[in-house]
């Protein structure tokens, strides 16, 4: 197991992009997805089952955990990987994001932001630099730049300043992590929001600082798809090929398809277990809703062909059951579902791309998708 | 594995006994705890998480599943077994506990029982004909006969009357069976709440009618733990020595303990998963708070010397903090460990027994909860 971060591209096929990417936790194939372990947990499954979804990394939310049970607090505890039992690699988000969509009374300044937390009240500071402590205290495998993602629609000169900012913070970031990186990776955030000129400025500065990989944030807040897309197809190659590029918080299944055939290899989202907490499936022949009374008598299970067995053993008419009863299990069971049709994805990807075949994969998939679920009996 | 219900008696020491029984989903070794599994699951577990807890056999609730989805759709569905994915032993219990104290508008006859459902308002009847069909129906492997069960303190004559009752229902509920049974066990209910002299009553009408196994009913509802371990005391051996003996809806850990002293078999309960679900640790050293403030920093276990992964792997501090933030995965760790350790004092129960130093076995396990769990660090 390599202690220091590279990354290694093994084939391309079009835009999309089969690599790999070592961290003191092992490797990660790509493109890959993250499921999302807010609170030190991703919601309703032990790290192992995680695993077992075919998940090589997770995602830890830096806002949720400096405020419980605290950065300090998990360091002394050995960090977040011992912490919530998961060997593998993790990355951790800045916390700016949800300052920006959680907290109250947040106060922006070119130091920081300051907030009241959701959880007590309590008026906490985060800056570039705080934000990298945060990360290395946690022992996160790869640490995200402090940035300010503003929601969509906004006006020009809004995005432009929020950009500039994010930029002044990039360059403190990196300053900061030079002092504790031990191994570690540090990304940047491309901000800019729908305005790809600004895009341009801000990818080509981030790559003067000089960073372990390249986010492209803001996106997927509130903008139509095209946009995202089209956003995405300009942005992936203005940054480094010989870095990996991830676009945060994103998305459906039909989003990762389209974004890794525009060059994106990492994804994180709440999507596969949010929509499995209430009920939803995701599958090869698209979503499935298990409230629905059509599968109360249905024998069948979810999907016969799925990898995992979750999808192949519980009939559709259990699922509805549990889903009607609101029971844990019911949530437990439809994340567990979602998290290995969505890692089942991204290996289906990857194999298409190293065969050269990505294309074919795209639409073929797409297909399942259109053809939608098979119908009741 | 045998087709047809029978119980051997392997040791005694004591009143105390070690027996096994065999359904045809496999052998039980008693004495035995049988987790909870009302709306076919224990609350938060997969059924295979069930099963490595050490659990031979779970009870479904015919009350609920009668209600949602109903024991004629979990039929054509091939049964409970095959719906919750279980494939060892199942008892239903009869319905007539949450009819008392679930449903409103609960009319009682001679002929059973009408009530509002709690889910829809629909008027249901539960006869003690149909609630054979019900868990007929649903498969289980042992059923139990409606009875009417009180709440204590209650006057004599209405103790009386519904002990009567019951018994009358006990009949019915065995010429019912007999033209279902396929291989199943029927169970006879004991009522007389605390008054010795209508258990005796109770118990020898209910021998002559002849049953599978014998359950002490109308207990743990209400009334001090001492009178409940008297009736115990008393009417247990008022039963026949060659069946199993079941006390309904007991209990904490010391309550298992002093019953298998006085000659009980199997029990059932919702306070490992309910407990779980609130923070509540059972140990080897007594109750565990896991919402307490002094677990915060504790990088120990919740118990090293457990048989069970889940209490000896994941820290205190980490199951504080998921109990704090009300995460799924700290109700389902909890659980778990719960119903690890109900069913590891079991089996110590079964080894002592065996080994005739029960006596020992108690005052050691009752030292290890008197000690109480070991101080903050």
């Amino acid at each position: 197991m390599s202690n220091t971060f590279s990354f290694r591209l093994i084939a391309s096929d079009g835009a999309a992009r089969r690599g790999e990417f070592t961290t003191p936790h092992g490797a990660v194939q790509t493109p890959a997805f993250m499921p999302v372990g807010t609170q030190a947990t991703v919601k309703g499954l032990a790290p192992e089952a995680v695993r077992l979804t075919g998940a090589e990394i997770v995602l830890g939310n830096t806002y949720h955990l400096m405020l419980r049970p605290g950065a300090e607090r998990i360091a002394a505890l050995g960090g977040l990987h011992k912490f919530m039992n998961w060997p593998h690699a993790i990355l951790t988000d800045s916390g700016g994001f949800q300052v920006m969509s959680l907290s109250e009374l947040r106060k922006l300044s070119e130091q920081g932001v300051t907030f009241r937390s959701h959880l007590d009240g309590a008026m906490v500071e985060l800056t570039p630099e705080r934000a990298i402590e945060i990360q290395a205290l946690l022992g996160a495998d790869i640490s995200m730049q402090l940035d300010e993602c503003l929601k969509l629609p906004a006006a020009r000169e809004e995005i432009a300043r929020a950009m500039q900012l994010s930029l002044r913070w990039a360059e403190r970031s990196k300053r900061a992590f030079e002092s504790v990186c031990g191994g570690r990776a540090l990304f940047g955030i491309v901000q800019g929001g729908d305005d790809l000129a600004l895009r341009g400025e801000s990818a080509q500065a981030l790559n003067r600082i000089g960073f372990d990989g390249y986010a492209i944030g803001g996106l997927a807040v509130g903008e139509p798809q095209e946009v995202m897309l089209k956003i995405v197809a300009e942005t992936a190659p203005m940054l480094p090929e010989a870095r990996p590029r991830y676009l945060m918080g994103v998305g459906t299944p039909h989003d990762l398809l389209e974004a890794v055939a525009r060059g994106i290899d990492m994804f994180d989202c709440v999507l596969p277990t949010r929509n499995g907490r209430h009920g939803m499936a995701f599958s090869r022949y698209g979503a499935i809703n298990l409230s629905n009374a059509r599968h109360a008598n249905d024998a069948r299970p979810l999907d016969e062909q799925s990898r995992h067995p979750v999808a192949r053993t519980y009939s559709r008419a259990y699922l509805h059951h549990l889903t009607k009863a609101n029971e844990i299990l019911g949530q437990v069971l439809l994340s567990t579902v979602n998290l290995a049709y969505y890692q089942e994805l991204m290996a289906g990807m990857r194999e298409a791309i190293a065969g050269r075949r990505f294309a074919d994969f795209r639409d073929e998939t797409m297909a399942g998708w259109e053809r939608g679920d098979i119908p009741a009996l």
